[in-house]
């Protein structure tokens, strides 16, 4: 899954001023912890030892680049999450598609279980999830805008309760690709059926 | 929260064979279960003398009643979700609406975190999973009878996937009720706002 590397490594890429960086590293420290997470490890017996033991790089090497174990954790959520999607701005359903398959892509889709692992975690800690809700806001914040687009251009209801359906787009997926909550639900083609069935309503 | 009850209490309301029972001692080891649950605490972090401290009883008193943690853990949950309810029959949205509500009542209510808690220790446990699969499985069963009658009788579309429409009945609500996932979606009316945006379809 992640590559280990040594603290010598020879990845520059990316640089900070007057820092010297190593993506590949980074790269090997954020798999690391979210790998730790989707085994079901708690933040609490996750250590930045361990951290570094599993991406094969010292702990100055952590260190330097996150002050504290929960600005690591934040940083390897907001990696799991990806780039900020872009919508193509055409078709509201084309444009929701997308969106929700961004969110389960990748190392989101790899490291799905990691989220639920960090939930009790949100509880216990108040600043925790705060930081959490700064790295998913701006994701709903795009679907936001699309949503408003489609009403907008008469595609959705005009009177559609915009933060309702964010809900309803995001819940059932996360229930699934965190818990594969229900079984007969087919993963092929899921994306498209799930907001097919919110445009079109279950009524006859 | 939970009333604290001695080994000799006077409630005798249900009786096994041959067994004495104190269905208020049963009530107060099923609350303190529920209640660490709810604060965060792991199923390993859960002891039985810890329980029994918590709800004012003996050891002996948990044992008597449950073989093992886990078993125990199981019951706690299923107390929560309380009664298997009957759908009446009328109307499929009144049907729907009432269901959700009785997963979200009383015991489930108050103790909504505790699943949030639990989530990462399915994955880490798959007996924990398979027990608690057989808990909800009998839920799911009554909404899906909704649902197939709502087909039958012409209220709902011939075409309608009903395992995925369990899982956007239930999927938000869950997001909600254990995370408060959207905050912007008013908990006043979410129920009856739920069901009639799954029925009626966002699209205009």
């Amino acid at each position: 899954m992640h590559t280990a590397v040594n603290e010598s490594g020879t990845g520059q890429e990316r640089k900070a001023p007057g820092r010297p960086r190593n993506a590949q590293a980074d790269e090997a420290i954020l798999d690391a912890v979210l790998e730790m997470l989707s085994s079901g490890q708690s933040v609490a017996a996750i250590s930045i030892e361990a951290v570094a033991a599993k991406a094969g790089v010292g702990k100055a090497t952590i260190y330097r680049r996150w002050p504290n174990k929960e600005a690591l954790i934040i940083d390897a959520v907001a990696a799991m999450k990806g780039a900020l999607p872009v919508p193509v701005g055409e078709s509201v359903r084309d444009d929701l598609i997308m969106l929700v398959k961004a969110n389960r892509s990748g190392r989101a889709h790899r490291y799905s279980k990691a989220t639920v692992c960090l939930l009790p975690e949100f509880i216990k800690d108040g600043d925790l999830n705060h930081m959490y809700q700064a790295v998913i806001e701006p994701r709903r914040d795009v679907m936001r805008a699309v949503l408003r687009r489609g009403i907008e251009t008469g595609e959705l209801r005009a009177d559609l309760d915009v933060e309702l359906t964010l809900l309803m787009i995001q819940g059932p997926g996360m229930m699934q690709s965190m818990l594969n909550w229900n079984p007969n639900v087919a993963e092929e083609g899921f994306v498209e059926a799930l907001i097919d069935a919110i445009l079109r309503g279950a009524a006859a």
